[in-house]
């Protein structure tokens, strides 16, 4: 980068610390058109794309299956609050399975008055609500318990998105089956190849779950449950089961799987955590952030985005110094319960090493610990809930590393 | 339809209005899994796409210059609060540039003490704010004035939508620039071939106007403005100007195409009302609405959209008689100001021929008016700024039709 380019963005960006006294940059104006077309452009049409300029995409590894695994979100290239669909995390055991709305059913059974069979159709005719809600899956972040294997932001964070869900409360589907004494779970099972099933404490079905037909003002994306999925708010994504074509009544869990070979906390005694569905406060810096390189020093916007499966983002306090201070973050109003909650700070990159880091606080009173703190609770034999305090080292040159502290 | 099939329906859609105690048919459990793959699925993908079974699209008329022209969201598939980005209403004046964001420039200029040149990067460096907003074009449901030519919601209502905005107060910039006394509008132009341009008030630039960049969790689509537009809280579409590349402060208005030929309201006395930039409360029945048809009696959610562009919505009133009674609208919360407002109520379609409509009140305590109130106010000579209540008609054999009252 040329001198002058690097004098003139120094002095731009002293904008907004101070803004209305601060000097810009006097440029000579540049002829701001001339690359733009002076013919013609494209014309209207029926479902839009992104520009063929932006190239953000998830991240999986490569792998012989890739009918299984995880797909990662960008975030270091998120804005705002939600995540575009087409972004979401992907968390498949048999792949997506394609499934005509027109003859899928939801069976409601077991240990019910009435069973029931319901087709897509007559559940969309339903009482339904619409909540902004996060889905993280239970091992997000999970290379951050030891080896910190993910060196940027997709790829430690990324197992975590926020979408506007849309559907009918279970309660309302429980309550007109007529759920029978003795029955304290319910039991669901995606239409996967692999029957994907997990077992959910009746009370909380008849809390606050939804069973989702809509995201983000259209139908749920195949790769997040279409045509129907349970949203479980708060909890772990494993538990919210996509493609879903079963709930069964019954008196106890049911041991599955993917809640006992899987998403289970081994605990340094060598006994597990089993059925902690609950997500606990988080947040991270998504610029900068691991992998990225500031292009000189001057000020820059330093963002990232909270949340809690137990409600509202209280605060988001940001250190630029390795943790010996911290300061409030602006944070973006409405804060939604259980969402993306996006935090800012003006900051100003001297050139000198800065460890950067968030910490948040719920309205639970909740503070997100350090990673010693969890580590020291918890062992490092599981891989999952990890929601540490996540540092990165933003290096005199620009360059941005994942670090221990 | 076979009667059980219209008897178990009949049946199931007690459920909702006094959801507990009633009761459903107990049909024969379906084999839900039986058209599900036994194979594995679809594997993870960089970018997602929608459900091949998902139809719905923008509709435009036919014509010999698509560049030109206006495509319109299909509000009657629309659930929650969110437009998908892909589905966002478009209005062209001379088709969709393609910009590389890296060549791109935002010139301040004009009666300002510090001209300023501002490259993409640069602007997001900034601080900045993310609103949830309505945008509605000023000729939105124009058709509804005179002659009823929109037979359905997509067609007579679809020039409105909302999304997510992420980008830079414009008042921050003009802080920097240093506006020159003298100096009350600011004229924004476009880079699409035809040099869209708007004036703006400079009292509403430094008010609450954004510099976005982004768009629903990502950077604006190329129908949206890509890589930089207005967006102008509350105002007509067509001010909140696309591919934006030049802001020039001036003395006066600059009388362009679009705010004296186009986007004024002839009034009956033979004077236009100019720079009417102000969308009022508003609302719309989005199910049931005219071009659908229900599949029996029974009962449905009747459902819509509301918004205001002076804040958020109060209450939404529903009618189907007619309009000889009203009753409250369920509200979905969070009422953001200036946002898509989703109301809900359930209702039972007996057979017999029902006139709906909805009523917005705004928390300025304004009421949306009856068509007949607006056309006394105003005549039928303009276009534009159609705000009158929306009536359908549900016909005794499930079609719905576009009605007057």
């Amino acid at each position: 980068m040329q001198d002058s380019k690097r004098s003139s963005r120094r002095k731009l960006l002293r904008i907004g610390v101070a803004a209305g006294g601060a000097v810009l940059a006097n440029r000579q104006i540049a002829k701001a058109a001339e690359d733009t077309p002076g013919q013609l452009g494209i014309p209207l049409g029926p479902y839009g794309e992104r520009s063929p300029f932006e190239k953000a995409v998830r991240w999986r590894r490569d792998t012989k299956t890739p009918e299984t695994g995880s797909s990662f979100t960008p975030l270091q290239d998120s804005v705002g609050t939600l995540t575009p669909s087409s972004l979401h995390y992907e968390r498949h055991h048999a792949g997506i399975p394609t499934i005509d709305p027109a003859h899928h059913q939801l069976v409601i059974h077991g240990l019910v008055t009435r069973p029931l069979s319901l087709s897509v159709a007559e559940i969309r005719r339903l009482p339904s609500v619409t909540r902004t809600l996060v889905l993280e899956c239970g091992g997000n972040s999970g290379s951050e318990w030891a080896a910190k294997t993910g060196p940027d932001v997709q790829r430690s964070y990324g197992l975590v998105s926020c979408s506007e869900w849309t559907g009918v409360p279970l309660s309302l589907l429980l309550s007109e089956v007529g759920v029978q004494p003795g029955a304290s779970w319910v039991i669901a099972e995606g239409a996967d190849a692999c029957r994907m099933e997990r077992s959910i404490p009746l009370a909380k079905a008849m809390d606050n779950i939804l069973v989702a037909y809509g995201q983000n003002g259209e139908a749920l994306r195949p790769a997040q449950g279409y045509p129907l999925r349970l949203i479980i708010p708060g909890w772990e994504g494993n538990a919210n089961v996509k493609w879903l074509h079963s709930l069964k009544l019954t008196d106890q869990a049911y041991m599955a799987r993917d809640e006992t070979a899987k998403y289970t906390d081994l605990m340094p005694d060598g006994k597990a955590r089993i059925f902690t569905y609950q997500m606990e406060a988080k947040s991270v810096i998504t610029f900068p952030s691991g992998g990225q390189t500031l292009p000189g020093t001057g000020l820059y916007e330093l963002t990232g985005l909270a949340w809690s499966g137990r409600g509202r983002i209280e605060r988001v306090e940001i250190t630029t110094d390795g943790g010996r201070s911290w300061v409030k973050a602006n944070i973006q109003e409405p804060r939604l319960p259980i969402a993306f909650t996006r935090f800012r700070l003006p900051w100003r990159f001297d050139g000198r090493d800065a460890v950067i880091a968030s910490r948040a606080v719920d309205e639970s009173g909740y503070t997100q610990p350090t990673r010693e703190a969890l580590i020291g609770a918890r062992g490092t034999n599981s891989n999952y809930h990890f929601n540490g305090i996540k540092y990165w080292k933003v290096q005199a040159d620009g360059t941005v590393i994942n670090v221990e502290a």
